[in-house]
């Protein structure tokens, strides 16, 4: 009964030890927008940054985002051999007129005596004092229980008089923090159980945990089992080192998975669960990252299913490989091709293309074909495009819209007038549409006349003038260009993927194999045309 | 006392399941290297592919890699309705002639009914008769039971049952698999310890995780707690959908985590742990794949400190914010806002390279320099060579042999007499030694007059004619070609990086970026050269 569910907290600290990542650095305005996706998933709270320490925290606390969930701003508690009201570094936390304020101290003896230099009494003094003067400011208090498990196998009694000090003041959140990220799961399940025997309460027990050891989601996990009703992490497992515990991985586990989904509840509606995968990519954009294709739930490989035995049951009963529905945190499932597949995982794909073949023997020569093809080099699990055309061409079901006469490219290096070495690259291609032959010219400098090199030469001179097509390609973008070396027979080949993009949003791989690097690259970009014209029903001119 | 300790039996599946990842193909020289790479770290067991299922297998099985390990073939237990010995699938496992053997069978009866179609008895002779066939043939036989916890949680009895008749037919392993990954580690513990309350120890239990929850590790970690002894995972967590158990995170917990460290004993030794970092690399090189910097214990920023508070206590003494010492697994501490401990590293890497450098003005002008070219997108840790030759450049310690005073390549595609599309491509180098320039020129055919593209063509112009330092560039081989797209700066950019080798078997890698994969190749050959002369103690003959 959805009613006898206890409540689970969610506490997103993306903004705050999220940005502590090697190279993250986040915009007020980014942050604007990652707190705005953060309260449309439905966390409890939003941790901003902490107030005071940077002028970008600071300009955001000035004008802090609109949003459901508690907003939080982050500090520590005050120094000794000052009372709390007279700390400035305090006072800039607190003057950020947040809701609720949560506060990192020590619990670790050893950190207290050689990182801070105070005697053991005056950090509980300072944690006492400082929670106090939160709730006495009419905030809600969180205490960061910093290096708690370290602190706690170093020196127990005296971890958990911290956690006590904070509680007795009125904390509102006990949070145990695994600072450095080296506590296995057994060891939190054990002693989160042991705070809560000391009478620290689950529903005001908290997790922080970090991922050095690969542990981060379990740690959470054990603390969650053990009684703790409030979790701390970060979207897309984003924080310092190894980062810290990944809620896009979290999140899923407690609204789909036993024993969580039956017994807990958190705000995060089956709605806001099936866009999890936008909002993980939200993060990547303005990180200008790649998406991990293999992240939990929501990586673009996460339901990607290659080997030919589990492809082909996959298409009896998707659960036989899958162990929740794709859809269900806005994923999707693929089964690419590959020298591993079988033909029910061929009907399939080809069905996704609009292509219904049941005859064995075609599907049994087009698999010959990608097979021969991929020991050649190609490599069609990366490059949908390429697989429809090759599988096309042996259905005999591919157009031909123009021929290409011949090609050639130029690079040059040299010295410029200011005694500068530059470099220019210039190509010519010859191509037959119908009767008409047309030749065009194109150099790769950009709008900066900066050289853009011979494959950007080579697709504008091939995308210039296409005749009757050209209306078709023009939306095209070429967005990505990956190269490597393959052993393909005898010699070292070139394989090229390039990935574009049209006006409608699609986005296609092709792919090129060549000795020849530059080969590589024109074969596929001309996949790349010919798949869009296909795929919008241009009408051939020729026909071989 | 280490003659307590009991053996835990690592078993890596990297050339096998790792393989299912989408986009990896190995050719079967990188098999090879990532089986000598994978014996070097300690592993017990490495299993090479399934015989028979594709062409790169068959080939890798016909000539397999000298392991100290147990090489391994994976199959499938026979299918219901012939005898063991007239199975051909099974037959093709067999005749790779390795000394273990590792058959998969159904535990869930779900999958018996719906993928498979047998009946659970038949389901069950199944994996006897296989299992007994194994070893009746003189190998080792192991049993991955596939979906065993998914089927556990369906049908216990009969999930044990099909254990037991592997067990009973003598499998030296029965290794409980989580093929889609989507259970939690409470439950593997607690199903892990089912099954060895019915009998089958501890010493013949494996476990078989995936990531697909994230908790791939941790799930690893609560079978072993429960007293399985056999570990299944791959290097870097490589996988099908999340990936496999990553051994990369698993061995150094193994190793240096209690309670492991003190009641366990692997074939990884200290020694090979401090490899760890470079194994890795090794195979992200492989599959020219960006190494994630994040990565538990090997990552990049595994031991990055960002934070303030964090660099100065690191100062004071590392254990404040480090879980293990970062060079046991071969990594490094990185403090971003400190040059002190840039300049250690740096000082060491140039001791490393011959060149003893102790002035801090010339550290820190080095470490500004290496700091700039990598924001433009050179990458100096794949790049030792150009690395050694920046630090020279600032140093004073370069020679300058020979100039180039510019060069031009050019690709043509056209048909040849035969009406057949074929390329040609042509460098012309103009470089000036001393006083004397030269002017050479290069075609790119091969041996079999095939065109092996432009940057063939100008490796061999430059390298045709260096007047009195040819005879020490003649022994160089280029044996590898690394391109990637990066970010440096505002427009995308082309890294190459290549390998070279000479007669005296050193092999060095140098690097080249321009937005022209051409000029990027170039720079890249140019520094292979250069170094080669240094390393040789070549006389320049102009200076600069």
């Amino acid at each position: 009964m959805s009613t006898q569910k206890q409540r689970l907290y969610l506490f997103d600290t993306t903004l705050r030890d999220g940005q502590q990542t090697q190279g993250v650095q986040f915009s007020t305005q980014e942050k604007h927008q990652i707190a705005h996706a953060l309260d449309a998933l439905g966390m409890d709270y939003i941790e901003g940054g902490w107030p005071g320490a940077n002028p970008t925290d600071t300009e955001f606390f000035d004008a802090p985002p609109k949003v459901n969930a508690t907003f939080l701003a982050f500090g520590m508690t005050k120094r000794a051999g000052r009372s709390a009201a007279n700390d400035d570094v305090l006072a800039g936390v607190l003057n950020a007129k947040t809701k609720a304020v949560c506060l990192v101290g020590k619990t670790h003896d050893f950190h207290v005596t050689t990182a801070l230099g105070f005697t053991l009494d005056e950090n509980l003094e300072n944690i006492a004092r400082s929670i106090e003067y939160v709730v006495e400011q009419g905030r809600e208090a969180l205490f960061d229980a910093e290096h708690f498990f370290d602190g706690y196998k170093s020196n127990p009694e005296y971890a958990l008089k911290c956690l006590h000090a904070a509680y007795d003041a009125g904390a509102r959140w006990i949070v145990l923090c695994d600072t450095n990220g080296g506590t296995l799961p057994d060891e939190v399940a054990q002693i989160t159980r042991a705070v809560i025997d000391s009478g620290i309460t689950g529903d005001r027990l908290g997790i922080h945990t970090h991922d050095d050891t690969g542990n981060a989601v379990a740690n959470t996990l054990a603390a969650v089992n053990a009684g703790a009703r409030h979790v701390q992490g970060t979207l897309n497992g984003l924080g310092e080192r190894c980062g810290n515990a990944n809620l896009t991985s979290l999140i899923p586990t407690f609204l789909l998975k036993e024993p969580y989904c039956s017994t807990l509840q958190t705000g995060v509606t089956h709605d806001a669960l099936a866009g999890l995968v936008k909002t993980s990519r939200t993060l990547d954009d303005i990180l200008n990252r790649v998406p991990l294709r293999s992240a939990p739930y929501v990586g673009a490989s996460a339901f990607a299913h290659k080997a030919g035995l589990h492809a082909s049951a996959i298409l009896k009963d998707p659960t036989t490989y899958e162990h929740i529905a794709p859809e269900t945190v806005g994923n999707a499932r693929i089964v690419p091709m590959s020298n591993q597949a079988g033909q029910s995982n061929l009907r399939r794909r080809l069905s996704e293309m609009g292509l219904e073949v049941s005859d064995k023997t075609d599907l049994s020569r087009i698999l010959d074909r990608i097979k021969d093809r991929e020991s050649e080099g190609y490599a069609y699990d990366s490059a949908q495009a390429s697989f429809e055309l090759e599988a096309r061409r042996e259905l005999g079901l591919l157009p031909s819209f123009f021929e290409i006469k011949r090609y050639r490219v130029t690079v040059e290096r040299r010295k410029n007038k200011r005694n500068k070495m530059v470099s220019l690259s210039e190509a010519v291609v010859v191509t037959k549409i119908g009767e008409q032959k047309m030749l065009a010219v194109s150099d790769s400098l950009d709008a900066e006349g900066k050289d853009a090199g011979p494959v950007n030469a080579l697709a504008r001179a091939l995308m210039k003038d296409l005749g009757p097509y050209q209306a078709l390609i023009d939306d095209i973008d070429l967005v990505d260009y990956k190269v490597r070396i393959t052993q393909g027979g005898t010699a070292a080949k070139t394989r090229v993927i390039i990935d574009h993009e049209d006006g409608q949003g699609r986005r296609w791989s092709t792919v090129g194999v060549s000795s020849n690097i530059i080969d590589a690259s024109f074969e596929a970009l001309l996949d790349a045309i010919i798949w869009k014209l296909v795929r919008d029903g241009a009408t051939p001119l020729v026909s071989q």
